[in-house]
């Protein structure tokens, strides 16, 4: 079943919004085996509507559209679908109580350009919009639907959630496509493609598919396959042992599935054994702490750390000895090792994580170029300490070097039970 | 002068990537005159690939592609834009030696996948790409041209910043249009428009335009300007006219212009006043501290911060009195003031900044709800608090928080100058 996206605005042409429906509505339209092969923005204009709709039609059996609904005079989609269906506009007097009512309860005025939002075309099935005053338009012609909605993420959302997706599932009746998202860290795309090449090709040879979706540090891996009729559990069953195999592959890279962060499962980790983190950061900057922190319930693992950015903060803060730093300057294994050591008796937690880096632009050396980042984990057990080297780019070393440090740190949780378990 | 942005990725088509390329791409084209009619989003495939290029050229002198350029099997656009174009791949010795480089570097193994990216349309320009390993493609052809580009934002924008832009300006010649960008925090969008609702009548008026671009915190307002032959001084100096007035009825909240961050700005303030700062943070859990050293050059003033986020940390790293936090809780003016205080001491600072607040999701009282923030910022004459009511979201907490503590301390320092030169 292919479908395509249309979105009118020139909000987006311009650049001043960034277009999150699409992506809405595709993630929640590609579960229902709906596949989205098109997203089209255009400008509000009646030529580029018509244009885009005739086009969309010649390939796709469903077009949503968003946008172009607003109330004042340069919002001409109903028009434009209304001639474009052969029908034309009628107040409906069900939906006009509805927006007066709207205006009513917010204490403002009804106005004739609001009444005529009521306009809408007959023979079309009205998707009600609870939470706006432009309604969405279902219409169903020639064996093709078009869906017509208004740009208002949360609006949109609240028509397709209300009733739009169930009768997408009633008017559609297409297999299903499985697909389940594996998160990496610390891996390249093109190493990882390399040394699971007859993963990948076994994977493939099986009818399943692989999608690289690289971020910075990360990249995530998607499986899917098709479900035909009452196969959905086998494929879901082929998809995990693919998974299962991936994660024996390379368990110290492979950290979650799906949403996950890598913060929020170091923090299930810690959580399940009733351990505690603090952080010590000098290149990092803070960012180690904030990941962290953005996840709820939080504050029931970390206790806590220092942004040693200065070297008096690392040796008054974390008791770095300051000949450590003077001997052997502060990107080093034996300070970011006292860092680490410093924290976890300050913090009094179980473990804690230290970096210290040159994130650049300035600041490298030839010894230690801009992209050189030492970090260490301490534990009950004992410390340990890695060199990375990054690239050029600040942002991307503060973003890699976090990263990294929390799935090592996850490494670390997982390889000392391992241990003790020998 | 039309053009037409088309980006690959199926990705973006299940929803899993939000296209963020197409809107920078828009918003930069625009001050050059340059006009995005159509964003088009599709597959990886040769066929949907060739399609979409031949339509595009229909309507557009300008394309601009993204995506579709990574190493592994499934990228095809290099080989079915050489074949549009009538030509074919040639291994380009110097992109070559570049890749080889780029691995090297960061003691990674080169892999014949990788030395392939160096297989390049003969006859197209090559838009080098310092940030990775995949290269920009300049085609012009039959008086239109085509720009290739990988879809990793921050190579995408790298290579048109190096020279992808130069390259459009000297190619069309267009009229220009000049805006510039005000920052502000800490005022609602509409708010904003309703406070200067006769500002903005008299710049539509003189034809300029204006564009509120909200986003978490912060709303940056667009002002622009068609500049006919000659006339971009006269222009220039009408937008500067209403951003000065702009400025001197809002000094607090318009911090900034253009790409600036309020960490920049406040950053600048410290440098030349040769002051310093450190930051104890609680519900921010980090993020201004991390919002600070993404500035390069920050370690000048930025001395470093405690993640404060067990009531020990507050007493132990910043000195907080235990009896402090047990009698008015720590979301209070009482223990955000010694927060801030007792960092200050630690650190050595000129100032410090402190927060401390109920996050969310869970944590909140009916006194406290969940967004209730308290701040302080201690400086060398005194110490001033304040308590914020945000929303109910974690993250839109901890980021307009961060913002706000940070525009506070920036009117703090602004104002004990204007006390001292009174």
């Amino acid at each position: 079943m292919k479908a395509e996206i249309i979105t009118i605005g020139d909000e987006i042409l311009i650049g001043q919004t960034i277009d999150t429906n699409s992506a809405w509505l595709a993630e929640h339209l590609h579960p229902l085996g709906i596949r989205v092969h098109r997203i089209l923005t255009i400008t509000d204009t009646r030529n580029a509507i018509r244009e885009a709709v005739e086009e969309a039609f010649k390939r796709a059996d469903l077009v949503l559209m968003t946008g172009g609904l607003g109330p004042t005079q340069d919002d001409i989609t109903k028009e434009t679908l209304a001639e474009f269906f052969s029908t034309e506009l009628e107040r409906n007097q069900e939906v006009l109580k509805g927006i007066e009512d709207f205006f009513r309860s917010r204490d403002r005025p009804v106005l004739e350009v609001n009444r005529a939002q009521a306009d809408l075309p007959k023979g079309a099935v009205i998707l009600k919009n609870t939470r706006g005053t432009a309604q969405g338009m279902w219409f169903d012609q020639n064996g093709k639907v078009l869906i017509s909605m208004p740009g208002v993420p949360y609006e949109m959302k609240g028509i397709m959630n209300d009733g739009g997706f169930d009768m997408l599932r009633k008017r559609f009746k297409t297999p299903k496509i499985i697909h389940k998202t594996v998160l990496t860290l610390g891996i390249g795309e093109s190493f990882l493609a390399d040394v699971m090449s007859d993963w990948e090709t076994a994977l493939r040879n099986e009818g399943l598919a692989l999608a690289y979706l690289p971020s910075p540090g990360l990249v995530r891996l998607r499986l899917s396959g098709f479900a035909e009729n009452g196969t959905s559990e086998a494929v879901s069953a082929r998809i995990d042992h693919y998974i299962k195999e991936l994660r024996r592959r390379m368990p110290q890279h492979v950290f979650g599935f799906e949403k996950e962060t890598i913060a929020e499962v170091t923090g299930r980790l810690l959580r399940e054994r009733g351990a505690t983190l603090s952080v010590a950061e000098s290149c990092t900057g803070g960012y180690v702490a904030h990941l962290l922190t953005l996840v709820p319930g939080s504050s029931e693992y970390f206790k806590g750390g220092v942004t040693a950015y200065a070297d008096s903060a690392k040796t008054e803060l974390l008791g770095v000895p300051a000949d450590l730093i003077e001997r052997h300057g502060a990107v080093s294994e034996p300070v970011v090792r006292a860092m680490a050591e410093g924290c976890r008796k300050r913090f009094n937690t179980t473990y804690a994580v230290a970096t210290s880096g040159v994130a650049g632009p300035d600041g490298g050396t030839p010894e230690k170029p801009v992209g050189t980042v030492w970090m260490a984990v301490a534990g009950p057990e004992n410390t340990v300490a890695q060199c990375l080297k990054m690239g050029r780019s600040r942002k991307g070393n503060i973003t890699v070097s976090g990263l990294m440090a929390l799935n090592w740190l996850r490494n670390e949780i997982l390889s000392e039970q391992f241990e003790k378990s020998e």
